[in-house]
């Protein structure tokens, strides 16, 4: 293995444009990536996948580098993302995580008292998890954009831990919260440090930016939200503030909690596509950038659905420069990829980027 | 059946505390109902409700009046609701509609083209759903609180005849909506005209106020709503408008679409417990009421956590009269009436209703 040092500092894509707009700065076209654009929608992925799980498939650097690279080859998107998933570090520390098709992560033994913190010891990147540093590294050396490191914040994570599935009501996790708001925080915090641990780890192994998914943070008020969750999202992204790489935030309906993502340290605010982005801009000013915020199901609806909106999108944003599109969530698996291919051909070709100076 | 010409018109409930609350005038205390009080949650209702569906219970205007009678008298709210469900009047007029326990609506056909609206004819009220005006006429008889009616907006009525089940995403209902205008435009106006014609025949019944469930419209962005659905919910709420009963307006993840919503004619907006009632408020004057809005995860959390969350809501209210107290989506099954009462206990004693005049 080739020494990378010093490679994928976040010197290297300083002038690229991804980084300039999470950055907010003047940059040559509207930049442009899909989360969940490498899987399932995609045939290549199919063809090379195999039939293991998705942990299967991380832990093979090699697999999940092909992986990560096929949507930059096909899209031309201007980033990539790894192929990992927000469970991999409870499930390298022991937790008991499978990740069931068709389902998501489920717990053997879901988080319930006090006892269950022993089973949350820290991450140590390098023994637990070389496989996910491995491909970092393998990445930066084939990558002509910058590669996005991620992690699931503490209340996303702590909701799968907790319910043992993916939920609609997440009322475990809340009981447990309302309940017993010191087990609550000490769960929390553990999370928080599995979140620095791995990101600092993507980081130091060359990633250009890192995304926190508080996929689910939207459930909460702003009021729980506040109290709950932010303190740890925070610590996460404090702890990795001094590494200078972009820090991008994103949740679904998270319309009410925009100012307090901004607060808690998100460079970039990636806002789903209920939240126009002209609004989010109004709420949360130009100390941010913007990520987002297609309706995913537009690009279901077909080529015209999905051209159409795109337009109404990079319309909202008006030139502004601290504006990365994406979808308002992930690809959904049933999607056309030459609808991607066509929206990532609009932004490129009609978004433009104002020279007015974010201040 | 006794003549009720003239019973249950919007006079009789006028110097109601909820009436008046949902008007924005002054009052005596902060009014206090729930969406789906009767139900499941509650041991009365599952000794009588038999095994049936819940549209054959709907069809029993003896079980309906009684199942929806119990909350009132348990918990001693401030308005009752008609037991009855939104797929109702696509029920009664043959579109082949089924309510299976545990899954929710579910229709044999689904909608899918041009040749199904002629399956959606106008509804006869008197002819197809005469067990509801039959239990709405029981119901003015015998309660002390005002009876509100309801029917379900054109849209979320859509996304089950479109989906045939409920949904996460609603790909097929955005794809008819965003590929052909036309028949969503047709289908739509349909489904309005159903709206207001039960809407009607509850009001001429003797309902009191009426809630339109947009249960599922927070699925859009603001500018799809605006497009798609706010015109046909702005028709059904004209229609009844010279009736002069408060038209109440709900559904789930709508923070981004309130103004809209207000502009299809609600006075009163039914917010979740995303949206805080101040921030609402501020963004939608004193033109409208409130209701709403402590989260139903609280209920299940337990007392300590549930009178916690309804003091909050109360104190964000600040005393407005413009306020109808609430849970911000229906009671969870899984819900211990103890709760329950203790939060309509919790509102009644300590809920302060202020002098402050609306304008």
């Amino acid at each position: 293995m080739a020494s990378v040092v010093g490679v994928g500092t976040p010197d290297r894509f300083d002038d690229h444009c991804f980084i300039r707009a999470c950055r907010g700065l003047p940059h040559e076209r509207v930049p442009v990536w899909f989360m969940r654009q490498a899987g399932r929608s995609l045939p290549e992925y199919r063809a090379i996948r195999g039939t293991g799980t998705i942990l299967d498939a991380i832990k093979n650097p090699d697999l999940s580098t092909e992986i990560t690279l096929q949507p930059v080859r096909r899209y031309g998107v201007d980033a990539a993302i790894l192929y990992s998933d927000i469970v991999v570090p409870a499930h390298a520390i022991g937790f008991g995580v499978t990740v069931t098709p068709g389902v998501g992560p489920e717990i053997e033994e879901p988080f319930r008292s006090a006892a269950d913190l022993d089973r949350l010891r820290p991450l140590d990147p390098v023994v637990d998890t070389p496989y996910v540093l491995e491909t970092v590294r393998q990445l930066v050396g084939e990558l002509d954009v910058p590669l996005i490191g991620f992690a699931g914040a503490p209340f996303t994570v702590a909701s799968y831990l907790i319910e043992g599935r993916p939920s609609r009501d997440y009322l475990n996790t809340k009981s447990l919260m309302l309940n017993d708001e010191h087990l609550w925080h000490s769960l929390m915090d553990r999370l928080a440090d599995l979140a620095v641990a791995s990101l600092t780890s993507q980081i130091d192994s060359g990633a250009s930016a890192v995304q926190l998914f508080d996929s689910w943070a939207g459930a909460l008020s702003a009021a729980q939200y506040q109290r709950y969750a932010a303190p740890h999202s925070q610590k996460v992204l404090s702890a990795i503030e001094s590494t200078g790489v972009p820090r991008i935030h994103f949740g679904v309906n998270t319309g009410e909690l925009l100012e307090l993502i901004k607060g808690v340290g998100a460079d970039v605010v990636g806002i789903d596509w209920r939240v126009q982005i002209d609004r989010a801009r109004l709420r949360l000013g130009d100390t941010v950038a913007l990520q987002g915020n297609l309706d995913p199901a537009a690009v279901i609806a077909g080529v015209d659905a999905a051209v159409s909106g795109t337009r109404e999108v990079l319309a909202l944003n008006a030139g502004h420069p601290g504006h990365i599109f994406n979808l308002g969530h992930g690809v959904l698996p049933s999607s056309d990829p030459d609808v991607l291919s066509e929206v990532v051909r609009v932004v490129h070709t009609e978004g433009a980027v104002g020279s007015a100076d974010p201040t």
